[in-house]
C-alpha cells in the first residue's frame, strides 16, 4: 500500500494516536487503512454415505481434493457464501435448512479464517465449476488421503467420519500455527461438546 | 475508493473478466481490490452465577451495556482476538483454556460477522478502559436489559441464562436481516445440538 485510496497522497506506515498497532495512514487526509483476517467459507457435502471432493483447476494446489470453499463476499451471510461457492466449484446445490455449522479453523499466519458446513446435496447432481478439473462423491474408504489440498480439508473429513460413527457432531475450533522447525500444528480451542475440558462443567464449577 | 493504492491511477468500479461482481479496479496496473466481511469478536465473561458487562464510552451507542468486543486484528486467532478486547475494554483477564465458541452472527447489511466465547475470568477484577464509562458484573435478575447496546449482545445473554438453566451450551449461528419494512429480525440458522432440525438426524436420515 504507497498511495492514499481517498486522496492519492504518499501512504506512511506508524502507529495512530491512542492506537498500538503499525497502520497504514494518510498524513494528507488522515484516514487509516485497518486490514483484517477474511474468512473462507465452504461446505462438506454429503449424500446417502458420501462425500463431494472437488480437484483443484488452481493453484495453489492444482491437481489436489478439496472441499468446495472461498472468500466470503460482502452482503452475504456464512452460509450463503458456502453454499455459493459450493454451487460455482462443484455445481451441487445443496438443501439450507439441512445445513450445520461444523469446523472452524483460526489461520493467524495468513490472517484467515475458514468456517465449514455440514450440508445435504440436493440429489446427486455435480459438475466441475471453472475452478476445479473434477467433482466426484467419495465413500470413506475411497477418500485420497495423501491427495488432499489442505489441512483443514483433512481435518474436517477426519472428524466428519469419527463424529459419524457416535452420531453427533459437535462444532469445533481449531488454530492452525507454525512452530519454530517450520511444522504445522492443529491445537483443537473449542468443542460444543460438554466432554469437552474446557466446556460446561469448567464454567459452571466455578 | 478514488485512487489505486499502488500506483494512485484513479480508480474505476466494474465486473472484472471472469468475475460476476463490481470490484473497485485499476485499469493502469490491473489492480483488483476486493472488500470482504469483517470479524468482530468478543466474550461473555463469566464469574461465579454473574456476567461481566462494559457500558460504552463511544458511539454508536455511547452509556449503553454491551458485552466486551471489537474487530478482530491481522496476526491473531478469533480467541485471541476475544481476549485481547477483554482486556482493553473491561480491564479483565479470562482463563484461555476455560472459554468456548458460544455465538456467531451474521450482519450481512452491515458485512460483519460476530463471534462470541464463553470465558471464565481470572478473577473478579476489572476496570474500564478508554472504551467504557464503566464496567460491572450483572446477576441475572440485574442485567439491564432495556439499556443494552446491540441485538447480538442481548441474544447472547438471553441463551446463555436459557442455556445455564438446562446445563449445556449449544453452539448457535443467527442470521440478523433487515425487513422491508425496516425491523431487524433474528433467524437461528445452525445450532451444534442434536434436536435441532437441520442437524444430525436430517443428515443421516438421508
Amino acid at each position: 500500500m504507497k498511495y492514499c485510496q481517498h486522496c492519492a497522497a504518499p501512504i506512511t506506515h506508524h502507529v495512530p494516536p491512542g492506537d498500538d498497532k503499525l497502520r497504514y495512514c494518510c498524513i494528507s487526509c488522515g484516514v487509516v487503512f485497518y486490514q483484517n483476517p477474511n474468512n473462507i467459507v465452504g461446505t462438506l457435502p454429503l449424500w446417502q454415505d458420501k462425500v463431494l471432493l472437488c480437484r483443484r483447476a488452481i493453484e495453489p494446489m492444482r491437481g489436489k481434493w478439496t472441499l468446495p470453499a472461498g472468500f466470503m463476499e460482502n452482503g452475504e451471510t456464512t452460509l450463503h457464501g458456502a453454499i455459493r461457492e459450493t454451487l460455482e466449484e462443484a455445481g451441487a446445490t445443496v438443501i439450507p435448512s439441512d445445513c450445520s455449522l461444523y469446523t472452524l479453523f483460526n489461520l493467524p499466519y495468513i490472517n484467515q479464517v475458514y468456517l465449514f458446513f455440514r450440508a445435504a446435496l440436493r440429489a446427486p447432481e455435480f459438475h466441475a465449476g471453472e475452478e476445479s478439473l473434477e467433482v466426484a462423491l467419495f465413500a470413506e474408504e475411497e477418500i485420497p488421503w495423501s491427495e488432499l489440498a489442505f489441512p483443514v480439508v483433512r481435518i474436517t473429513l477426519e472428524q466428519y467420519f469419527t463424529d459419524r460413527r457416535r452420531g453427533i457432531f459437535p462444532v469445533r475450533m481449531f488454530d492452525l500455527q507454525y512452530s519454530g522447525t517450520g511444522l504445522l500444528s492443529t491445537f483443537l480451542v473449542s468443542s460444543s461438546t460438554a466432554d469437552f475440558s474446557n466446556g460446561t462443567e469448567a464454567l459452571t464449577k466455578k
